[in-house]
């Protein structure tokens, strides 16, 4: 369980991003964002204004690009065959020109692909675009890289199933402890602790915890009352209150591979406003679920969910989409959005979360991750739906 | 205490803003990076694929954009004249050309400032340049803003200064809790919750919370026994032994400020091989600190530490440089480097990290967070610093 992904799929990964660039003439590529970077290698560090890249040409050499002081933990735990380095960043020499020697070394000339013209300009890193580097021209390969993304492997499916189990745990603790007279940062914050002890205690080291505090989290964000109704808040330090609507949200990486599982609850005996929002909730959300299948566009299933909202008089209490792709990135394209005509295809993973908002009673949304599959979909996430079980007495 | 920055220091900053833009012929500003929204209007929101932006006009018109459904909250929660929003991302139109039409209706006529070309392709955001979507060219404010950056008010010391008291709160927790027998994962997530929930109840809302699970974290990535040499690793649930050396590492942002405070410490008695290095790290940490002051520029800093390292035959100990700026980014420029020539200034903030990693051995660092005064530094971080003091019996 848990055991993630394989580094054969690793590798039929990086084959087809070097097809890729075989085919459209590039000598290879360089990948600097780290999503992308685990994601094709496998290859997870804590990324910072020091650049890392992962390199391929299309002969098939690979290297990775590190600094010097990642190098020992890389061939501890790592199968990577070559890795080059630089001293320091900014250092006596920028880490981008000692890169584009490694590159010539390798025999890479321009055009090169790479997911981002030079390293990113994160916490502080700058310098000069990888094309002024090799003095030569960089085809951008995010977009590509993003297509391959999209599309789910059956091993990234049950990894996302995975997080959506741990969310899950997180969210009965968070459900048990939102009791009236405790506070948000009390419920939330002994939730995601329980939870990730106990993430901790069966994964054990094996699902790939980055900073020490990585796990489960699960709390409002400040979706709480009539604060419900803002589709996003910060967190504040609420006490519950009978009477509150509240909208939850979880979260639970398992190898980095997110899913999402909110609910709309209610804090006391539901009024009967609460139950009919509750209720068209519910009846947006099935259609989400009935339409959502391949050959349909992402705009399709949005467009049926709007015409839920239209035939039943809410379109003053729609806020946002339907939902978004997810996977390594807790948001990712494609949107399930009217402006969004990607075609849906068995593989991707959505979130199905229309919300029902109103401003002087609150906010109702349920979140839940979806596997399209070759005739419908396949839940990730189980937890309760009905508003008698997420009633809190 | 931990109030905040106040909101004529917000109007200070976005006053210099203007007046930059004025004096290089821009009709205005328009700032997507949510960092630089924080800094220069005190704006904090969920970042996604959904575009914000804050917009300055050298007239001194000023707004923020964002989508639909934050517009309640933004006017329940801060002071903002005018706002400004669009249905959705993607949505039928795309937010871009929206914006357009904004700057537009404000009489920003091309050249304007921004941060970027266009809104960061975050979570699977795309469309198109601001340049194209106005057609007209975009100046990018990145280094000036930047460069404002750098330069701390005594507010901002004042909450770093509170991030790193709750910093040496978590760490003391950490410091108690990892003891032989115990994990990496169990000592870390008890110290980041109990911290956690004790600065919930100390500051309360106050110290700007964003989600539920944000405030202290406490932990090793991983740097335990030999592993600590590594200078960064990833988290492992690591059971500690005695003879193990550790690097930790804590962060508690309040008001989005961050203090680093990072110790080495010992399990059981220390060998004299490792007082030895300890004492080194000491002496290159010293060195640090008396040469960090106005006038000198970050390489010179960099240097003497370097310097000390040859003089004690330490460079094959040697790792990283000796800091970088921090602040309400937890790793910014400048760099205390040697290849960063940039001259310090009162009112920069550093970390001063200069470590001795043995790989046979373990590795030591301390992280403390200074700022830098007309005549020297103040040290932000509070907490024991001798070897005695950081043993674990």
């Amino acid at each position: 369980m848990a055991v993630g992904i394989s580094p054969d799929e690793h590798a039929a990964r990086r084959e087809r991003l070097r097809a890729h660039c075989s085919a459209n003439g590039l000598s290879g590529y360089v990948l600097f964002d780290e999503h992308l970077i685990r994601y094709f290698a496998g290859f997870t560090y804590l990324a910072t204004e020091r650049p890392v890249a992962f390199v391929g040409t299309t002969q098939g050499d690979e290297l990775v690009f590190v600094p010097e002081f990642e190098v020992e933990r890389i061939q501890a735990e790592t199968a990577f065959g070559r890795i080059e380095s630089y001293v320091e960043y900014p250092g006596r020499e920028h880490p981008m020109h000692v890169l584009a020697r490694v590159l010539d070394g390798l025999g890479m000339r321009a055009p090169v692909g790479a997911s981002s013209d030079g390293y990113p300009g994160i916490l502080g890193y700058s310098g000069p675009p990888l094309s002024e580097a090799i003095g030569g021209d960089v085809a951008p390969l995010g977009e590509f890289a993003e297509r391959l993304l999209v599309r789910k492997s059956a091993a990234e499916i049950e990894l996302i199933r995975e997080s959506g189990r741990w969310c899950a745990y997180a969210h009965r603790l968070l459900q048990r402890y939102s009791t009236p007279g405790t506070t948000e940062a009390d419920a939330s914050l002994r939730a995601a602790h329980e939870a990730t002890v106990a993430m901790a205690r069966e994964l054990g080291g094996s699902y790939g915890q980055q900073a020490s505090s990585d796990g489960a989290s699960a709390g409002y964000r400040g979706q709480i009352g009539r604060r419900s109704a803002w589709a996003h808040a910060v967190a504040h330090a609420i006490e519950f209150r009978p009477g509150d609507v509240l909208v939850s949200e979880t979260s639970a990486p398992v190898h980095g591979y997110n899913a999402e599982l909110e609910r709309a609850m209610v804090i006391g005996e539901p009024t009967g406003e609460m139950e009919v929002l509750f209720g068209h909730m519910l009846g947006a959300r099935q259609v989400a679920f009935d339409t959502l299948r391949p050959g349909v566009t992402c705009a399709e299933v949005d467009g049926a969910v709007l015409a839920y909202f239209e035939e039943h008089d809410l379109l003053p209490y729609w806020k946002q989409h339907t939902g978004h792709a997810i996977g390594l990135r807790n948001h990712e394209a494609p949107f399930l959005d009217v402006g969004d005509h990607t075609p849906v295809e068995a593989g991707m993973v959505f979130t199905i979360e229309p919300g029902v908002y109103d401003s002087s009673l609150g906010g109702f949304r349920h979140s839940d991750t979806v596997a399209v599959t070759p005739d419908g979909i396949d839940v990730l996430t189980d937890y309760p739906t009905a508003l008698d079980e997420l009633t809190i007495l």
